[in-house]
């Protein structure tokens, strides 16, 4: 069988480590798919970053229209961020036939049903599992291994940042600014943290597990949401007087008939599994009526395990190609 | 398109667990894959227990052959048990080309190669999710999700009974005998529980995550395997003392190019993820070089929780018919 050929738009964090994995792992990946996997073209501006990579010059291109034209590529991850023009390269991709694979949250969310629908007209595969949990596999989990289940429940911790925040407010009695800061310093938290304490972020995760769990699509700002930068020592206190730790918490459950969802800061007892997911981990918890409940815990970011998500991704459209 | 039709050799625990998934989220499973799954025949032979479930006569055989020569039906679930004739009905079925799905880990494990091998030569598909943690989507994600990942090391809490006895040991501070006998009384463990207690179970799992991670097959007989049985209060006191609680845990892990592997009792620190593992439910703790830590936790036992896992292992398989 000839080569899967697969072009990565934006060779940053995610993108970068997506190429170091399939490059790394490529002889276990060729033994276990039977299938080579080969970056073949890179959508990125900074040639020079490439190219220390190993990459050659003929694989670097800066026009997006040089891959979409190129009928040797079968995949293209989309890992340049943003909502747009991400979304207009993950449409012209499926249309010019080609499988995407997106680590994009906030694009997914916000263009969730036209995505689908696209990738469905142009049977093209288009898969998504970093968008939540970074490299925990819950979304194939959700969409395959469970799919024999109706969901209940859907309720997840879903951002490091934040968790590492609550995790070290609660561990060392320190305040949110001074953790915060210490957070910054250490490349958990962003120069600008709002989309991650103020629970932008985990509103985005958060309308697409419900997309896949509850078949029902909501809009990440029609989700109420709260995030933690409220919170003080008296509130973990106070939940520690309970037994209880506060997590930064994406809830969806069904109650009534009726799906109710938030993002908010909850107090969770210590003897939940949730209660023991610390610093940057994250961790997704999902009810359904016959396996009821099930947990999948790792690391939400970072380039390789944010990778690993992306390649599983990309094995998975390979074999149906 | 027509709908797929399954068989389910033995309506117990397990088998009717599934008949019941397939009959309660019919309508959304359907919706979902797009094809209609229906249980056609059952090898069974307590009739009235098959028609008290809603079956109908000519749904229950006790012949397995009618249902390897039935040319209508395109998936065997093996729910017998033991591992003949477990494993030549699960052969037969291959080779009359249909698709196999099992929770039987005592027959995987026992004849891995062989039935991986007569899978692949016949063109069927061959699944066995509900072998390892029940309704733990674990084994699917080792295969497709995590795939892009060289494991480095799996470890498990993989067996109910022996957790629940070491979590009120630890809790209650109540002696091993003690334990036991509420746990027989509870339905948490058989009357004769040595499979349970002594590893046995534990090592056939282990052996088939080795297979699944490592590419390496190693008969459970061959896994050094120690039990819960000899473990004293005075053991769980000193684990305490250090931070740590007992757990029966299976690993295997490449140590200089090796690998080595056991089920024993272990030390897991209070802040390890497999420490928080309570009672009866399971977890698979899986280190790759990409994803880095990952843990999958749920239910390992049950009719419902494992027929989850057989169903969505169906659902896999119908996806290819």
């Amino acid at each position: 069988m000839r080569p899967v050929n697969v072009a990565i738009l934006g060779l940053g964090t995610v993108g970068g480590g997506t190429y170091d994995i399939l490059k790394m792992n490529a002889e276990l990946i060729e033994k276990r798919t039977g299938r080579q996997i080969r970056v073949t073209k890179v959508l990125d501006k900074a040639v020079d970053k490439c190219l220390a990579k190993g990459l050659t010059e003929d694989m670097i291109v800066d026009d997006p229209e040089k891959i979409f034209a190129d009928q040797e590529i079968d995949i293209v991850v989309e890992a340049l961020g943003g909502i747009q023009p991400s979304t207009d390269f993950m449409l012209r991709a499926m249309k010019a036939g080609k499988g995407v694979v997106t680590p994009n949250k906030a694009a997914v969310a916000a263009n969730f049903d036209e995505l689908k629908k696209t990738a469905e007209e142009n049977g093209v595969g288009f898969r998504f599992e970093a968008c939540v949990g970074g490299g925990i596999p819950a979304l194939t989990a959700i969409m395959e291994a469970l799919s024999g289940n109706e969901f209940t429940e859907v309720m997840g911790i879903l951002n490091g940042t934040t968790n590492y925040i609550l995790t070290k407010m609660t561990d060392l009695g320190l305040d949110y600014d001074e953790v915060l800061k210490d957070a910054q310093a250490k490349g958990f938290a962003e120069a600008d943290p709002t989309a991650d304490v103020e629970g932008i972020d985990v509103a985005n995760k958060l309308s697409i597990l419900m997309a896949l769990c509850f078949d029902k699509y909501v809009k990440p700002s029609d989700i109420p949401t709260k995030g933690i930068s409220h919170i003080t020592m008296a509130d973990i206190e106070a939940a520690k007087a309970k037994g209880c730790k506060i997590k930064l918490i994406a809830k969806a459950a069904v109650k009534d008939g009726k799906l109710e969802y938030s993002v908010a800061p909850m107090e969770i007892e210590n003897s939940h599994p949730l209660a023991g997911v610390s610093n940057e981990f994250n961790a997704i918890y999902v009810t359904g009526n016959a396996v009821d409940e099930v947990m999948f815990y790792g690391k939400g970011a970072g380039a390789l395990p944010t990778g690993s998500a992306i390649v599983g991704d990309i094995i998975a459209i390979a074999k149906i190609l």
